[in-house]
């Protein structure tokens, strides 16, 4: 999912992301309640004929943004009080008011409110935060009018099995239609992220969405993939393209530096988005340098183009059964021969679940 | 033409370009010479190749930016000296280097090299700067080596009849498909202004194209259509799209303002550029606030969109002879019943002369 942060992802226009085939856009809450607030949008029928995008949405709960963003943030058993990043106006946010807001938006998923703890975080405070985001789970429920909207439930429990195994007994009481995995791609290494991910994923139900939240990079989508996870989001594509970086299979390319300023090829020859098909690395790089406001908006497209044909190649190998093999293939080219333990192992372990699946 | 100063149309794909009915896009010589380098367009095959505009290009000669941004510059008989204003290298710029310039650019019509003074100026100083252009448009003749390249003279002289008159004798010996009219809109009043545009374009050939250089707002574009002015360039629609505001035929509309942020009206109900087609003010004045990427894009869009349509809206009306009425009506929208008196001047003294065509 791209990251329509505040209602627009990032310079694209939703014809682009309808053309580079997108399908849920990401829209986060906690933003668009404090701007332009949810009755705005409300009062165009929600975030597609507020933005213009006719597709599907999913809005986050205001969870996480509250807790990296908002200032003075005061959790307890109610909900979160905070202060606004925008005018500093003090702010509470509780499971009903969440759910309240994400009606307003009008998603066609939206997120439990939880707590995302920091890495590192204490034991003991993980395994209170897990009880707590447990019992906000059933208010939302509770609260929840709409019938044409998923309220998709979020396991926490950081890297530790014991604390992710109590949240999913905790969780999955609920029968939600999917389930997030939450807390994760917060600053822990990769070595204990994986191993993380690896275990909820597997003891989500098959037949449901299982969302892997914040992320991530290529090869946070391959990894994921390999573990069973069939949702992402990141800013990540949109946010390295403005910084002048295409992703390609031969890994992050550069656009800052000297090199793509006299190569007349494309960023990428297989790609099929927009810059690809017209304009050569030294035109693009040339952008950069004069910081015309095409540069961005090129490298964010070719960027979500390059992570939804990544996955559009993924969903042919597993069709064809030869996913394992594609994605060793992909990962030898990428990190240039240096596949790191962490992948190998998150193909491996996917492997194997796979094979006790069939 | 809408201005893509360094190769781009800021913010603007070339297929939106398209979509929009531009036609000619305007590139600048000095900006393209400096950054990237005039070899690396060329080795694109110039600007179509580079920028992935399809249609015609018009490369200004370099001097009038020489003159508005180039540090220390220095005007002798031979050309100009001046420091780059990217890296401060020393650079010369002549009429053959100019011309050397635009064909390694590639565009369909190429200026010839002038100097364009400053207003207020001497007159004495006018005279001799409109002679030694009239010598430079010899050198730029006689520089020329392509064939499918037009060279268009520029008309010198200030807001002074008289040296119009003798910038016109010494310019138009030179039978070049198409003339601009240079030297104005340099902050000169507009009451000074029309007059040095009417008399100029009535003394230019009618069957060659006529271009008043850097014009301009709407109001403009009408007053030198009605003068029989046939090409515009203008940073104007763009720029102030980047800055938040909307162009009407109700005048322009300041999406900065409170009042958008509410209104669930597209910006202009009779427009059929994408913005307009999807989105309300409230959303766009929204993007405006949060400093997303797409608010520039789309209120450029819609601004070029607006002049494209405003001049296919004055074709439409001079093919049924009914210009002045339109014309007319349109300013009283436009300006709101206090149409100014420069402008019904201008409508005035084109009518004389269409009759007199006629």
């Amino acid at each position: 999912m791209p990251v329509g942060t505040q209602g627009s992802v990032k310079g694209i226009s939703p014809q682009e992301l309808l053309d580079i085939g997108s399908q849920m856009i990401l829209a986060n809450t906690y933003h668009l309640m404090l701007r332009p607030g949810e009755q705005l949008v409300a009062a165009h029928g929600g975030l597609p004929g507020f933005t213009a995008y006719p597709g599907p949405f999913l809005t986050d709960s205001g969870g996480f943004q509250v807790m990296s963003l908002g200032h003075m943030r005061k959790i307890t058993e109610e909900g979160v009080t905070f202060k606004s990043h925008i005018d500093g106006a003090n702010v509470s946010l509780t499971p009903e008011r969440s759910i309240q807001v994400q009606e307003a938006l009008g998603a066609d998923v939206i997120m439990a409110f939880d707590e995302c703890p920091p890495y590192p975080a204490e034991r003991g405070y993980i395994e209170n935060s897990l009880e707590r985001t447990a019992r906000w789970l059933e208010r939302c429920h509770a609260a929840k009018t709409r019938e044409d909207q998923a309220l998709f439930a979020i396991v926490q429990g950081g890297v530790h099995q014991d604390l992710r195994r109590k949240s999913l007994d905790l969780t999955l009481l609920f029968g939600t239609p999917g389930f997030a995995i939450g807390g994760l791609a917060v600053g822990e290494p990769k070595e204990e992220m994986y191993p993380a991910v690896a275990f909820t994923a597997s003891q989500l139900p098959e037949e449901k969405p299982r969302y892997l939240m914040g992320v991530g990079h290529p090869e946070d989508l391959i990894a994921g993939i390999a573990l069973g996870v069939d949702m992402f989001d990141c800013v990540y594509p949109t946010r390295t393209g403005r910084f002048g970086y295409a992703l390609t299979d031969d890994g992050r390319l550069n656009m800052n530096s000297s090199a793509p300023r006299t190569q007349l090829e494309p960023i990428d020859r297989e790609c099929d988005c927009y810059a690809c098909r017209h304009y050569t690395r030294a035109y693009l790089a040339h952008l950069i340098r004069a910081e015309e406001m095409l540069a961005p908006r090129m490298l964010s497209l070719h960027n979500l183009r390059y992570l939804h044909r990544l996955v559009e190649r993924a969903r042919t190998a597993i069709e064809q059964g030869a996913f394992q093999t594609w994605a060793q293939t992909w990962a030898q080219r990428y990190f240039r021969g240096a596949v790191p333990g962490w992948f190998v192992e998150a193909l491996e372990v996917g492997s194997r679940v796979q094979s006790s699946v069939l």
